[in-house]
């Protein structure tokens, strides 16, 4: 086993062969309010097909399949509302309670999300696992994992050791030099769903909103740094779990979709002519 | 620009339109011992070829094409010495002065190439470039960027900041739990070459060979943790300067290599066949 192996073993695996039964609600949020400034603007990334679907059908079809996951709200902004709220008619995604309209950041995006969970009257020991539309290939061990993780914690992220070894820099005038260079198997790449008791999510960012400096990228971060008593679990995550940033991930993103349950090839055959024939339309343009 | 491009900006980048004369050797130290224990056993990985051509030769050929580089050491272990070997008359490489026997870790291979280099009485104001085989598509401009970043820094690493959240962890029991999220225009990931003055290189790994508990996987965090008083510069990465760990990362690798200089179409569909042929061949078996 490798060093990297072995660092991810010590993360929390799933533990559904043992399902303790299920007393509170699961709420999925599936943040898709993103615009991806790399991306194409005309074509927002998380309504772009890899596999022949919409990234953020994927993304909201993992949550549907969890038999434990009793809820999804989707946090969008307004470009892309419409084509969002029909495709989740089309599909028929029946745990789908909400589409709201998220922030500026995605920090903006998450609070809106809770605000709306509070206002429906949700418990203070809900499950609310927190997930990027953009990384559409989570796995439902992953999910799994971060469920169970929220019995033993009240905070967790799905991370995936890092195989490169992570530098932490400072400025030193205009130019970044190595600050310090931590153990490599402590070093883990943050994924989503990261997960809650919507309690403690609650307060940390009741917290975080008093800070006008505060513009984390993460909301583990929140937790980390307003509730710093709180342990935050490390769930296995795994290198396909990837977020979708540039156009250079869909090659990637394509294979690992291929071999996922869901995949359909006739219509991914079909999204492929489709862009071929838009892209050659743009050429003769 | 998105945070990460402007934290990318901020490393240091090659200086070529003006470069200086140049006084001192340059040379490249290329690391081809590893073993590879998520590959093939049977084709450690520095002999596989992407597009044509075996990961070592690409590694090698990057640092043959910059004129600025005078001599190149390169590091095997005895189960692909032949094989190197032969590689290197076969594409008559004028700068490989020395193959040398590395260790068991990549630090003893590291140290000893310095060993090799204090014999051959190189002087201590040499530039020295680290580079790990496995990454075969180093770009010229990370290159130059190293060499000219230590006119003004003793040690320099190639780096690339991180897209995704860096999680810093610590041990809770088995588990891993988060201890701090560092700002992320502050996470990078190593790559290499990582640069040094002969000279400097040289004590701190003299300092860290006294310490029994120290087993880095970095040649960069000898000197950050050696010799803390000497800053260490970043220069600019790329996403393509990728390691090539396991056989998931050839289809990257694959795709990288077609867009390059050097890339052979007609090699490549040769390499291609025989790979499918002993494929087919090992299902018959």
């Amino acid at each position: 086993m490798t060093e990297n192996e072995r660092a991810n073993e010590t993360a929390m695996n799933t533990m559904a062969d043992d399902p303790k039964p299920q007393t509170v609600p699961v709420v999925a949020v599936v943040l898709a309010a993103g615009f991806g400034t790399r991306f194409d603007p005309d074509n927002p990334k998380q309504l772009v097909s890899v596999g022949g679907k919409p990234i953020v059908c994927w993304s909201i079809e993992a949550f549907e399949r969890c038999a434990r996951v009793s809820d999804i709200v989707v946090v969008v902004n307004s470009k892309v509302r419409e084509e969002v709220e029909s495709l989740i008619d089309q599909q028929g995604y029946g745990k789908v309670r909400v589409v709201i309209d998220g922030g500026a950041e995605r920090v903006d995006s998450t609070a809106a999300a809770l605000d709306t969970l509070a206002q429906a009257g949700i418990p203070g020991d809900a499950k609310i696992l927190i997930h990027d539309a953009v990384r559409p290939f989570v796995a439902q061990s992953a999910i799994d994992g971060s469920i169970d993780a929220l019995d033993q914690f009240k905070a967790a992220t799905v991370a995936y050791a890092s195989t490169d070894t992570v530098l932490l820099t400072q400025d030193l005038g205009d130019l970044k030099v190595v600050k310090s260079v931590p153990d490599r198997p402590n070093t883990f790449r943050a994924q989503t769903p990261q997960s809650f008791r919507f309690a403690t999510i609650r307060k940390a960012y009741e917290l975080a909103a008093q800070d006008p400096d505060f513009h984390p990228t993460d909301d583990t971060r929140v937790v980390v740094d307003y509730l710093p008593g709180e342990p935050v679990a490390i769930v296995s995550g795994a290198e396909t779990n990837l977020k979708i940033t540039t156009l250079e991930d869909i090659p990637t993103a394509e294979r690992i979709a291929e071999q996922l349950e869901g995949f359909d090839p006739k219509e991914a055959a079909r999204a492929r002519m489709h862009a071929l024939l838009a892209q050659a339309a743009g050429q003769m343009r």
